[in-house]
């Protein structure tokens, strides 16, 4: 499949440049790096090699599987290196005769102990584990959507709509009860229309606990909605690729302190909304969200957006940190979701999914706040 | 609540033995620990620092949450460090005066170039991050479950068994019809039964893709079950506390070469089983399987077994890699799941889950090979 190979001679230009010979990625429990999805198709669980040479070499924890899915020059099965991370990598780059003091850079989430062993079993290589590597270098590339990757996006958020609709209708018929109805209402249209499910379990928090920002558990047999404001965050997954929208529900006639909450927060996703544009930088979006809360003695506990694509959260970060450097640019496909939450009057979040095109920006979703 | 405190003073015990003035624990997105609700009933997102004095304190993300389910001595608000993780172990280690070089573990999980930000802020004391330290104490701790683990266990092994024989109805019934079908039917089944829903994503693979160890996606539309051999894999979640298993589907006559795949794993089980004993290696039970397979000219491609918990894998390993040092011992709560792949046969696996006893074993689920 042309996308994986573009991409890859992508990051092959990236290593001559940066004279790395080979690099290493990894899939696992506790280390989940869809980047292995992003380069090669095969979903989870494996280790991708990547050599200066132009060649990639997959070694899945299921070989089946890799067999009917991934798209690489060479498929070694894990259990030739006894599904040891350290053994694999030294093995294929024995294996593949990769020149010695190469500089080999290996995923910047690995564990100290586990770097240790790396560069013991590698002795006689460079081996790097550093940020604004490699790991920078792929958040930047996944941070800009191919047509291959908009495509899925877009099915994904008009599905998405879909069932927006198919919610509001039903919360206003009284169908929905409990937070668990809606849940199920979500998995069950989102496979009904083609998706693989959804991207992240469904957060629906009824008025009881919407003042959290991510109520815990997700989804419990409490009422929703019910009077006051409540919250739904979900996303649906087409083709590895997941949307990300949050809605409220305000139902029954809203105390001011609830109206002013949410006026509040409107009037910053609005102003948001005109900073989500090419070359702007992401942190400044941020602050004017800041800055309005600040003047209604509000905080927002949360950051203001991220990349939305093979993760629910990915590049580009859209948030107040001074070491944000992000810079909003076409292609991107983001999220803009501010939130206020207060303990005894709700919570309220407004979320929806922006691409910044070349002129500005389009809002693919079209979460908002529901009354009834 | 008790156990919290009484998990942290065992801890509290190693830390004097060990000489570490203050362990720091990170639930984040991309490194998740469930050690944290271990030790503290806080569910996730947060740092807990626990000092050889006895206190622990909570940093979380969501403090309207850890103001309602967190026991602990202190709760400081993350966003005071600017939610970076090595500001707030920095700010919180000044304010209660830890004493220069003291010892200052962190999760042996860090990332190499976290690592280095840690020693670094951390001037004048003396960081680990190390194999065999607190993760390995904590996770031989997990991996014995007090009676207040057990008991919510043996809840999700109950719920779980009910589920099973609904699922075997309606398989004989001929209402499941698709991958989705059975999947729903076990969201369903589980909240009405009180649990907090799946403990992860259910794994349904009908008969055209029962050969991936784990089929992807999950689950699909695809005929479920068909004729032939079919996978599904679930665990139902009770109180943070996950089941395990899975069950096979032999639909209609089988070919020889399928009759024989499930007998070589039934007598696998079985004589697995007689291992998952007190006192015995969990490596002599994996070793003891990979023999049969062996002379049958098949192999596993994965582990044995594994603990579960608040996790669905969970300590201890129960896998023949030499560096497996695990024994089974009273208390802990284990899968024993046998299994074999090929492209055209399919695939089978039985799984359960086996709680060890002073005197032997006992298993709390019924899986089982379903044919219909």
């Amino acid at each position: 499949m042309e996308q994986y190979q573009k991409r890859r001679a992508e990051l092959y230009t990236w290593m001559a440049r940066n004279s790395v010979a080979v690099v290493v990625l990894e899939d696992t429990e506790g280390r989940r790096d869809p980047a292995i999805r992003y380069f090669s198709g095969h979903p989870a669980d494996a280790i991708l090699i990547m050599t200066i040479t132009g060649h990639s070499v997959l070694c899945p924890w299921d070989e089946n599987l890799a067999q009917s899915v991934a798209y690489v020059d060479v498929i070694v099965p894990y259990t030739e290196f006894g599904r040891n991370p350290v053994t694999a990598v030294t093995g294929i780059t024995e294996r593949i005769s990769v020149p010695e003091h190469s500089r080999i850079e290996i995923p910047d989430r690995t564990p100290y102990p586990m770097f240790l062993r790396y560069v013991e079993a590698l002795f006689g290589y460079d081996v790097l584990c550093r940020d604004n590597g490699v790991g920078t270098e792929i958040a930047r590339m996944r941070a800009h959507k191919d047509p291959d990757e908009l495509a899925r996006i877009e099915r994904a958020c008009a599905i998405t709509n879909e069932i927006i609709l198919t919610i509001e209708r039903q919360l206003k018929s009284g169908r929905i009860k409990t937070e668990s109805d809606v849940a199920f209402l979500i998995e069950r249209e989102s496979r009904a229309a083609g998706a693989e499910g959804t991207g992240f379990e469904t957060l629906a928090a009824g008025p009881a606990r919407s003042f959290g920002i991510h109520a815990f558990p997700p989804c419990t047999q409490a009422e929703f909605p019910g009077k006051g404001l409540s919250i739904l965050d979900f996303g649906i997954k087409f083709e590895g690729y997941t949307s990300d929208v949050t809605l409220t529900i305000a139902s029954g006639d809203l105390s001011p302190a609830q109206e002013k909450q949410i006026k509040l927060m409107e009037k910053a996703y609005a102003a948001a909304l005109e900073l989500y544009q090419p070359g702007k930088s992401t942190r400044e979006a941020s602050l004017k969200v800041d800055e309005i809360f600040h003047k209604a003695k509000r905080t927002m506990p949360h950051a203001l957006g991220h990349g939305i694509g093979l993760e629910a959260h990915e590049g580009p970060a859209i948030r107040n940190r001074e070491d944000n450097e992000w810079v909003f640019e076409p292609g991107m496909v983001v999220t803009l979701e501010p939130g206020l939450y207060h303990a005894s009057v709700g919570g309220c979040r407004l979320e929806n999914d922006v691409l910044i095109t070349e002129t500005g920006n389009r809002v693919l979703t079209r979460a908002k706040v529901i009354r009834i």
